[in-house]
């Protein structure tokens, strides 16, 4: 899984069936230290994710595996919302510590 | 899922019995800010998608989750045509902008 | 799926039994200009390809959906031969076209 | 699989109902002469690692293979602590020869 | 799939109890022209292969599809010793020809 931020929403009427009522959201990924890796995914959100979040989303077939993807064709979601993380003993980023 | 327009086409009658009535698009893979990351996939065309369309497309097995490719020898699917896309409050894209 | 070029064959007597009877390429991956991207891999024949025959390949799961791949541990296919393709509305590439 | 070390903890209160009681570890990614990769990996612990330690992840479809992540959404698993490997004939890591 | 040279192996004994008895072996990534790519990946050995040689070796889901691997959490598997491989006519490796 990777870090991500929650940058955007995608929309699209006209699509495969299966994804009728799924949410795409853009994702700028980011990186250990929580910098912008300058990269962007569009997963599927899980888990109900809101604008400027952190979350972690997994790619691959990892993706059609929470409750809302199975069987559907995404390549990615959003399975997590990011409380804290640490790296070498610091505390990278703190849910409650953004927007302080 | 990434986002692509629609370049060409992709034309071949020797292909796995598998492949027979899908139509494979050559798609240019676009960053979120809607320029081109000057990379190509060959994509299934899973939603009617034309020339110069902007969509999403996914990569992998995922490819194989559309009604039309389901158990096909396929890597990368076109699921969505795009409407629109917002990034950090902003409109990106918008399908009605495009060519006005 | 990528664009590729058959430019050699490779051959082991020793390998796990699923694989027997199957042929390994080796494939140049090509851009969507038809131009070399200096990179290759091996891949399973599933249509007949013979060298320097311009090709669609795929990777991951995908390689394991075709007739002759089923069940095997490959991970990248040969699953059609192309017969030509167009970018921007440019004919790229025309099968007939080569070696003229 | 590729090598790596455990460097923190990701804590995730709201996600998918499948990923409950997964630990995520944060994983720094080595080369093969045991040197940072500079490039990080969430990934599930599937055997007890703790910080510092040595490990093996598998990522892709692989990680949903242990015990413990069997159906999970996850795409990145630690499936083993390194005793220890060599390359061309000489030790590179072993597990006692650290922190002595 | 990938060529590779075996360049090493890899112990562990705290795995995932889906591993036990499998081999994993460090893998140096050769190009078409056999030289090393400078990146390595740890394999699962399918077929026997000693250090030094030169192997195929797949990623991904197909690394669970040999008689050896199969449900087991890895993500790459030697499933081939390479006897010889040519490129545009010429024959880049044979394996008789190494060490004479």
């Amino acid at each position: 899984m990777q870090f991500g931020r929650v940058v955007g929403t995608v929309w699209a009427t006209q699509k495969d069936a299966k994804l009728e009522n799924l949410k795409f959201l853009l994702v700028e990924e980011l990186d250990a230290r929580n910098e912008s890796r300058d990269a962007f995914t569009v997963a599927i959100d899980a888990v109900g994710a809101g604008p400027g979040e952190t979350v972690l989303f997994a790619t691959g077939s990892a993706a059609r595996q929470t409750i809302q993807t199975d069987g559907r064709p995404a390549d990615a979601v959003i399975m997590a919302i990011v409380d804290s993380w640490d790296l070498d003993g610091d505390v990278v980023f703190r849910k409650d510590a953004e927007g302080d």
